[in-house]
């Protein structure tokens, strides 16, 4: 039997006002932190926004209407001087973070980073985080406007399974 | 609460002798195709290997015992022409599945490829993987052999939480 979460994970991009407690943003980013990282750096911080202010500067640099929209929005990034994979550290954490927020009732997608756009310099440069840590997305945190529909074995495609070799 | 396979994930680098079954390993690629992809790619193919040749000569290139003795490996990749984020997708995907893995009792470990030593390169020789196709770790799977310790709050670090900014 998948995961519930698993099943029921869908990317969410309208939230209702309805504010998310503090609480829920830690568990999400209690989750994050229990993801495994490589060699076990564990480098990895979070930046959580909920400043109108800010939250509508970073639309200016993403633009993106869900990350005003959103209640919360949270930033990991990792510190490249304690591990080579910050990329893959800071995936996998983002995932952790997505099964907890559907665990919670919330919803969350990933909004990548453009380099032609030189997302990640403009958003760490608007909230002060230094040059050595890694960031790939933003995470907008809020609870679903519209019902989510769960995964089923429609989205299961048992040809892109291999046997022994390609 | 933390969902629980989140809490029981740990990195498994030891495994029983015993087998581990085709619907187990299904479902647990299940679980990685219900994994987001940027833009929805869908673009990743997994590779099932439970040959003990090909599994001796995957140790020769990776120098890991875990990937002789795990009754299972199992290497994804994700197709550079379908989308510009293969490292991020495959390493979500490998998130969910570890946690289905986890859900199944069985355990699991990120194997990366390093790069220095060509070792993506010399896999998808190996395997016959097409040039096209990102690898970036091998996910062995079994029963592990000893008793795992779930996360508690020991792991969880408040102070790598900032507000509003850094």
């Amino acid at each position: 039997m998948i995961i519930k979460e698993i099943l029921n994970r869908r990317s969410v991009r309208e939230y209702q006002e309805k504010d998310v407690s503090k609480e829920d943003i830690d568990e999400i980013i209690k989750a994050g932190q229990f993801a495994p990282t490589a060699s076990n750096n564990r480098a990895i911080e979070f930046i959580v926004i909920r400043d109108q202010q800010t939250k509508d500067k970073i639309f200016e640099i993403v633009s993106q209407e869900f990350v005003k929209e959103a209640p919360v929005l949270i930033i990991s990034v990792s510190d490249t001087t304690q591990t080579n994979c910050p990329v893959q550290d800071l995936s996998v954490a983002s995932e952790n973070m997505f099964l907890q927020a559907t665990a919670l009732g919330l919803g969350t997608v990933w909004k990548n980073f453009e380099a032609e756009h030189t997302e990640e310099e403009k958003i760490k440069k608007l909230l002060g985080i230094p040059e050595q840590y890694k960031a790939i997305n933003i995470i907008p945190v809020g609870y679903p406007k519209e019902k989510l529909i769960p995964h089923t074995d429609e989205d299961f495609n048992a040809q892109k399974i291999h046997q022994e070799k390609w």
